[in-house]
């Protein structure tokens, strides 16, 4: 049987996927029918522009984004726990996509959106199969200081990627240094125009974010009015931006990149991919990437949210509900997705009170998909690169950092390496490396536990460490505390500290381990504890516990350590093992002086 | 600054290497000198056939192996701490060097001795390195279930590979399941005389293991005596069975076969590798688990004996020790060594005082390979492949399986992974892959805390899980014991666990975090604890601390946590918040009303 207690819930058996929706629809009403409604407008019409641009962050052509922006939403809305999340293609995984595809050198349209289904595929068939396993629990095991440097770095990342985009300057490179290396030898071929478009839109889209809310504020607009100006923006910032194109015919004259003209309409079931002979296995790494990361921001921010209202997020039907939502967008010929955090948190405040309103997003996405294609001729890589970076710079945490630094400069440093390497070797190799860090961190912290020895505080029944107070001791008896579990990683240290007290001490007859702290003892510390005892017996020393913790003392039963420390004892408090021990004073100087002898 | 408090003895300059026999030479006497030389003769009795029969597994020459017992044990008597530790060819280490040559498919003896010695370069630049940088710590880091189930399955690869010297039967596979299927479909070529040799030495070296032993003690032969007769064994097998075949020529008649003429003689300086262009980047993932294992198995043993003398083993000097004699190896055109298990406890139970023990071991090994090189025309391999097979049986530890089935089914599946790994797919990936479990379960584990509600003992100051014990409780009041350090791995259930409590208990106003089994915890955790604060309050439910550790709330003020908790609390102890608390109660009957109304 494993060490801990079984978590409730978790049984074995498989999770069944869940109808979620009628949870919320039974006791659906008018109220928020009209509030799913203005919530679903408002998103709306801050994902058309993201959509796109997403697609072309990926490198697929835009209906990627936009399909992606339709049947997922709806089939999260059937399934899915949260009651505000917004799915749809979200920025990680797309520069995630983007990097698979540039590793493997794929180009062309057709097959970099093969490549793109392929992976929503198999980042869907991968949470669903997890879900079904009951593993939402897998997310636990991403540190916080990992995760913030992955996705600060990703944003770095993002920028370096569409500057090429806001400038004109021509680049092939794929990894971040390379990339600047070639922006920086072609800084003379920057477009004015392009750049004067791409900037223009990034000053904006500011302005229109914490700016426009002060404002908005002063002068005591409503809160969702405002919400909807500011979130405005980015379609606001799209449509001018083209229509300034199509007017001056800056994509012919200077030279301006635009998305091209392209009949998308709403998107049908399409099976193709499955027949098309796309690299399957080598693609899979990618996708569990994809899944991963796009997962646990997902139900990071899902339950945020949740917890605000007394809601729960339930992480094996997420898994389910978003591997459905993904295998949606790659029936219908789509990019990875997952729930937005920037997005989800304008969802929310918009007052979205069920997944309706995530509803109402695709179908306002579907009528753009039909009637604003027209527009895709005249509009400007440069506007779409300038929404990407000021999306992505929300992303990046300084004060995560900041935090880390001053409470512990270990995950400070876990920290900064994943960020660098996910600048400098990419975002697969640099997220590898912080997984790798965090653990190796982990067992690092555990084999080097606080080990005190401790002395009685005169006249109570406390025990306190030697070095930090004025305590009582004995010269026979060592009182050794340990601030850890006992497990391979400081079983060595435990041991080596008690046997250096020992030869320090030689007079030592008891050494008495106390085991407040420890919550559990593994089988390389059971190990350890044995051969201490007899190590401990040739030395004329004699080993005891105190204070063993229930669980603790029932495993140890199992293989009978109280029979292998006899005469040693297990006491329940320290104090009684030191009265116990000095009434012996008198029968242990006989074996001292035997144990004196064979020193000599 | 990293969350442990540095341990003594870590300093952060380099070690640099210690002539540490300047520790024992000083009072060196004329009683120690005698017990030296008894000792080392025994030792090089049992020596000599082994280190032929190691270079044959490792799939050398057989003065690969006579070599590693001449230059290595002086050079370690000079630099080792341990007083008894054997040093030279070790079987574990010929399978991973014979693994090594098997995989890259050297045949040509030359070649594979040109191999062996870049290993062991390897192998000792890499402890050489490792000590300077006092990096004896990392051996913690390998799980006693692991390093066992490893051990057990090297073990079972090494019978199987010697099965084709016992029996004559021609079979080429390096991976034992390939080995397995040649020698079964070629059992009908078994050479007779060949299995008669190796069942008869295999007979006569059990026998006078444990039953001569017994034997012996009946008749109150002295223990030393009786040593002698019982590790002879190997040396008489090896020079009666070579008779045999000399005298009956069995090399010519019956096929056996033997290690074949050599001039083999006192080793010589030859640094010939190190410009013999070998695969020196290669090779140096094998040379690092050589050395990994190598240095485990030696410091293992090491302890535990010098504990036993009340002698300290410095894991540092030793990685320079074994560095500099496994250098010494390669600079001889000698085989990857270590400190044997086996005949470590047999130069400790012959009475070795010093090193200067090996150092005579080392000269009659010199003598052995001067004078009796002209008996390996007729020595038979499958005397050898017999030594081989009864001195790695001790290797397999039915016992540590038992016991961590006993304590622990998640350990003993990690043992029996491990084992099965070796077995069927190669020492080293079985290797990696029980480390990889080990590093899993450790997780797995922190990831699954237990997680207790509590209640006060009625009239005590002792709180007990309220489904174990008839406790008092209030119904405004949680009070929570986690009984693990709050990591990346429990921080998400610790949070669930309360959320569910609060969900499950709706008239809650304050929950109390007994910390008082928390030893440290960590960013993920502060970052969890602070997103709980805020959660809580949303849902007008006050977080407070109790219990906190010294270490632990040092570390909580670096980033004003009880600033954040406010108006939450951080009590020393439990009875103490519960007594507040509960005085308290009037004031937050209010905010529970209000609260009871917006859920409504």
């Amino acid at each position: 049987m494993p060490l801990p207690a079984p978590t409730p819930g978790s049984g074995k058996r498989l999770r069944l996927p869940d109808l979620a929706m009628r949870h919320w629809l039974a006791d659906y009403g008018r109220r928020d029918l009209a509030d799913d409604l203005v919530a679903g407008m408002i998103t709306a019409i801050l994902l058309v522009p993201q959509s796109l641009a997403y697609a072309m962050l990926a490198g697929l052509p835009p209906q990627a984004g936009l399909y992606a922006s339709m049947l997922p939403p709806i089939l999260y809305a059937a399934l899915g726990t949260s009651r505000t999340l917004a799915v749809g293609p979200v920025a990680v995984a797309a520069l995630l996509v983007a990097s698979t595809l540039g590793s493997r050198g794929v180009t062309d349209p057709q097959q970099a959106l093969i490549h793109g289904v392929i992976l929503a595929f198999e980042v869907g068939a991968l949470l669903f199969v997890l879900g079904l396993l009951r593993a939402g629990k897998l997310m636990n095991f991403l540190s916080h200081p990992v995760l913030s440097g992955f996705t600060t770095g990703a944003a770095l990342v993002i920028v370096i990627s569409q500057i090429k985009h806001l400038t004109g300057i021509p680049a092939t490179g794929q990894e971040a240094p390379a990339l600047l290396a070639q922006l920086m030898a072609g800084v003379g071929q920057t477009k004015p125009m392009t750049l004067m478009l791409g900037l223009g839109a990034m000053g904006f889209l500011w302005l229109s974010g914490a700016p426009l809310g002060r404002l908005l504020r002063r002068f005591r607009v409503p809160e969702r009015a405002a919400l909807l100006m500011g979130k405005s923006a980015p379609l606001a910032v799209v449509l001018s931006g083209t229509a300034l194109v199509a007017w001056g015919e800056w994509h012919i004259h200077h030279g301006v990149a635009v998305v091209g003209a392209l009949a998308v309409g709403l998107p049908h079931i399409d099976l193709s991919f499955l027949g098309a002979g796309g690299p399957w296995l080598d693609l899979l790494p990618a996708a569990a990437l994809i899944a991963l990361i796009g997962y646990v921001e997902s139900v990071s921010v899902a339950k945020v949210l949740a917890n605000r209202r007394r809601q729960r997020v339930d992480p094996d039907q997420e898994l389910i509900a978003l591997g459905v939502a993904n295998l949606g967008a790659a029936f219908t010929g789509a990019m990875p997705v997952a729930g937005g955090f920037s997005r989800t948190v304008v969802n929310d405040t918009a007052g979205a009170r069920t997944p309706l309103a995530g509803v109402f997003t695709a179908i306002l996405v579907g009528l753009a998909a039909l009637y604003l294609t027209p527009l895709f001729s005249y509009m400007p890589q440069a506007i779409l690169a300038a929404i990407i970076v000021v999306a992505v710079l929300n992303l990046v945490d300084v004060a995560a950092l900041r935090q880390a630094w001053r409470y512990d400069r270990t995950d400070a440093g876990a920290l900064l390496a994943t960020l660098a390497g996910v600048v400098a070797l990419g975002v697969e190799r640099g997220l590898l490396l912080g997984l790798a860090l965090s653990l190796l961190l982990f067992i690092w912290r555990a084999g080097h536990p606080h080990i005190a020895r401790v002395g009685q505080v005169p006249g109570t029944e406390h025990f306190r460490n030697i070095q930090r107070h004025a305590v009582e001791t004995w010269p026979e008896i060592l009182l050794v505390r340990v601030d850890e579990s006992l497990c391979f990683a400081n079983a060595g240290p435990v041991e080596d500290f008690i046997l250096q007290a020992i030869r320090e001490k030689p007079e030592t007859r008891h050494v008495v381990l106390i085991a407040s702290a420890v919550n559990a003892i593994d089988t390389s510390a059971l190990d350890m504890l044995l051969g201490l005892i007899h190590a401990l017996r040739s030395l004329d020393v004699t080993l005891h516990l105190a204070e063993v913790k229930g669980p603790v003392m029932d495993r140890l039963q199992r293989v009978d350590l109280p029979g292998q420390l006899a005469p040693g004892r297990i006491f329940l408090h320290t104090h009684e093992a030191v009265r116990m021990l000095t009434d012996q004073a008198t029968l242990s100087r006989d074996s001292s002086r035997h144990a004196g002898q064979e020193r000599a």
